[in-house]
C-alpha cells in the first residue's frame, strides 16, 4: 500500500487522550470542552428531528443556515460581506482544509506551511499531490515575511496561515494581512486560511479574517468551525467562505467527497445563530484562559506571553525538566496525572521546543484538578 | 484551476431535485425517502444530547457503535464475522468510497469500474490520481468477467463493485464473488464493494457481501450505509468494513481528512441497533416496490426486470418517447410533473439509454400522484 502521507500514524491528539484515559490525568490536551453545552441548542436539535430534517440537506448547505451565516458575518465587529455564492457548509473544518486543498493543488505543487502548525496541513497537502514547504514563524509567533517571500517559487500554489493560530493563540493583525497581500499581489497564489478561533479573542485583540481584506478575499479560502465557535466540537459541521469562483471548485470536490453535510445539525446551527450572542462565548472562555493563567502562577512554568485567542495556552517547562516535550508531556500525563500537547508535535521535525500546550476550555473544576495535581508533583 | 475530474459540474440527482422543485413536480429522482423515520431514533438523537455526547468522538467511532455493528453484522441472515480493527465510522458512504480510494490509489494506478455506475466513483478515483477503466455489464446488469478479466492490467489497483446495484437493483449471487476471487487470486487488486443497499433486498434476495467471502474479504472495503438502512440519508453516517491492514491504510487517510464523525449520530445510531428488525425495513420497502410495480402496471413503460433490491426501479420508455433519456427525464418533469433520473447519468459517455430510474422509496400518496400524474401525459 502506498505511503500517503508523512504524517503520523495516529495524531498526536489521539494519543494524549488516549494516554489521558489510561492514566486517569486530567485531559488538557486535545482541544474539545467538557462543560455543559447551551441547552437552546440540545432543544434545537431535537426540534430538527421532530420537524424531519432527516433527509439530504443540499449540497452546499442548507439554505436557512446559509443565509444566517450571511447576517452573522455581517454583523461581526468588523463586518464581512458575503452571499450564498461565498459559503459552503462542510462536514468540520478538518475536512474545510482539506477539501480547499483538494480543490486548487495539482500533482507536483508546492504548498507553503507556517511552523508550527496544525498537524493535518502536511498530509491533506501530500495526499493530493502536493509538496509542503516549511516556514518557521518567529519565537512570537508573529511571521516571518522576509522568509515567506524567500520561500515563494513558481510552483508555490498555496500558502496555509492560521489566526487565531493553534498552538500559539497569536492572532494576524491587519498589517499582516497587508503584508501578505503584497506579497501575493502579481502572482496566483490561493490563501487558505484556517480561522476556527474566530470568536474567541481576548483582551483588546480584534479578529481579522482574511476574507476581510479586499484583495486576499479573492484567492482565499477561509475556514470556520462550529464545534470551536459553539463548544460542539463533536457535531463536526463548519463552513468555508471563499470567492464564487473558489467556492465553485471546493463544491466540485465536495459534491463527490461527502456530498452533504448532517442535515439535523445544520438545522439546529441555522437556528441557533438567531439567538447566539458571540460576545457570551468570548467572554466565558477570556475568563477560562484568567483563571488558568491565575492558578498556574506559582507554578514553576514559564509564561512567555498570554493566548490573545482560542482554546490554548503554551508554557514553557525549562525551569521543571531537560526531557524532550515529547518525553516530558508524557511523564506530566503519567506521573502528574496533566495531560498535555508537545509543541514539537507542530513541526515537521518534531524537534522538542522546551514548551507544551494546556487546552483552558475546561470547567474550573478541570483545571483546579489539574493544578492540584501539578502542584503535588512539581 | 486544475480540473481535478471528469464529473459533471452538479450531480443528476442534485439536478433533478432542483428541476423537481422549480417544476413543482412529484420528486422519483433521487435516492431518499419521504415519509416520518422511527419515533425511537428521534427520541435518540435527542438523548444524545441530553447525555453530552456533544465533543469529538473517537477516530475510528463511538465504541459502543462498533460494539453493536460487530453484533448487528454477526446476526445478519448469513452472519458476517468482525471485530473492531475492521469496522470504522464514516461521514456517509460517498465518503467512504472517497477515502478507501484515497488510501490505496497511487499516481497513475487503474481503477477498473462496472458501468453503469454510482456518479461519484469516477471523480473520487480521478481526484486521487488514478485512472478509471470501464468495463460494461451485460444488458441484465449482470458481470461480464470475460471483460473484466480482459481489462485487468498490471496497473490495476482496485476494482469497485456495488452490489444491490444502482441504478438496477441487481444483486451479486454467491457464484458471482466466487468469480471474481478466482479473477483476481494472484494478484494484489483491491476490491472496493458498495453495498449500501445491504438490508433491502426484495423476494428470495439474499444479500451477499465481499465482506462474506473467505478469500475477498482480506482484499476488500465494504461500504454501508445508515442513510439508507435507517431512511435516513440526511444523517450523513456509514461505516466501512475492510482487514485490519487495510481499515489502517483508511484511517490513516480519514484521521486528516475528516478526522471523526458527528458524535450524537452515532450515539444514536448505536442504541437503535439495540431494537433494529432489519426485516422490518426489508419488508416496508419491498411493499413500497410491489405498490409502485403495481400502479405503473397500465402505463406504457416497459419493465424489463424487477429490482432485487434497493431504493429504485428502471423503467424502458422506447414505447413512449425517441428522445434521450436525459432529454425525456427533463420533459416528463416539465410536462407530467414526475422527475426521475436519465440511466444514461450513470454511464461515463452520458449515452442515451432508453431508460429511466424511479425511487420507490417514498409514501404511497406521493407514488399515488406520481402515477396519477403520469397516467395524464402518457
Ligand atoms: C481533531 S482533534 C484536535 C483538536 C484540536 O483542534 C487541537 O487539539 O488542536
Ligand atoms: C447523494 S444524492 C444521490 C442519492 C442516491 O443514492 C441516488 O439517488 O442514487
Amino acid at each position: 500500500l502506498p505511503k500517503k502521507h508523512s504524517g503520523s500514524d495516529n495524531t498526536i491528539f489521539s494519543e494524549m487522550t488516549a494516554l489521558a484515559q489510561k492514566q486517569e490525568a486530567v485531559n488538557l490536551s486535545q482541544g474539545f470542552p467538557d462543560y455543559e453545552i447551551d441547552d437552546r441548542l440540545k432543544k434545537l436539535l431535537c426540534e430538527a428531528a421532530e420537524k424531519n430534517f432527516n433527509q439530504y440537506a443540499p449540497m452546499s448547505g442548507n439554505p436557512l443556515l446559509i443565509e444566517n451565516l450571511i447576517e452573522f458575518n455581517n454583523k461581526r465587529t468588523i463586518p464581512i460581506s458575503v452571499s450564498k455564492e461565498n459559503i459552503t457548509i462542510s462536514p468540520g473544518a478538518t475536512y474545510g482544509i482539506y477539501t480547499a486543498l483538494a480543490s486548487v493543488i495539482s500533482f507536483g505543487d508546492e504548498v507553503i506551511v507556517l511552523e508550527p502548525n496544525y498537524d493535518s496541513y502536511v498530509p491533506a497537502i501530500e495526499m493530493n499531490g502536493g509538496k509542503p514547504i516549511f516556514v518557521s514563524l518567529n519565537d512570537d509567533f508573529k511571521v516571518n515575511f522576509e522568509a515567506l517571500k524567500k520561500a515563494i517559487t513558481e510552483k508555490t500554489k498555496a500558502i496555509i496561515i492560521n489566526s487565531p493560530h493553534n498552538p500559539s493563540g497569536k492572532i494576524w493583525k491587519k498589517e499582516d494581512f497587508n503584508q501578505l497581500s503584497d506579497l501575493v499581489e502579481n502572482t496566483e497564489i490561493i490563501i487558505i486560511s484556517d480561522e476556527v478561533y474566530d470568536i474567541l479573542t481576548y483582551d483588546q485583540n480584534e479578529f481579522y479574517s482574511a476574507f476581510h481584506h479586499p484583495k486576499l478575499r479573492e484567492r482565499c479560502f477561509s475556514i470556520f468551525s462550529f464545534g470551536k465557535m459553539f463548544h460542539i466540537t463533536g457535531w463536526k459541521v463548519g463552513y468555508v467562505l471563499a470567492s464564487p469562483e473558489l467556492s465553485q471548485a471546493y463544491r466540485r470536490v465536495h459534491q463527490y467527497l461527502a456530498f452533504s453535510v448532517n442535515a439535523l445539525a445544520q438545522y439546529a446551527l441555522a437556528k441557533y445563530l438567531e439567538v447566539f450572542e458571540p460576545k457570551e462565548n468570548q467572554k466565558i472562555m477570556q475568563q477560562k484562559r484568567d483563571f488558568f493563567l491565575n492558578e498556574i502562577q506559582d507554578l514553576p512554568f514559564t509564561l512567555n506571553e498570554k493566548a490573545e485567542a482560542g482554546y490554548f495556552q503554551i508554557l514553557s517547562f525549562k525551569n521543571i525538566s531537560e526531557l524532550s516535550d515529547k518525553d516530558f508531556a508524557v511523564w506530566l500525563t503519567e506521573k502528574a496525572k496533566v495531560a498535555t500537547i508537545p509543541v514539537s508535535a507542530f513541526y515537521h521535525d518534531q524537534k522538542s521546543t522546551g514548551n507544551v500546550r494546556f487546552c483552558f476550555a475546561k470547567k474550573e473544576e478541570t483545571i483546579l484538578k489539574a493544578v492540584e495535581n501539578l502542584r503535588r508533583y512539581l
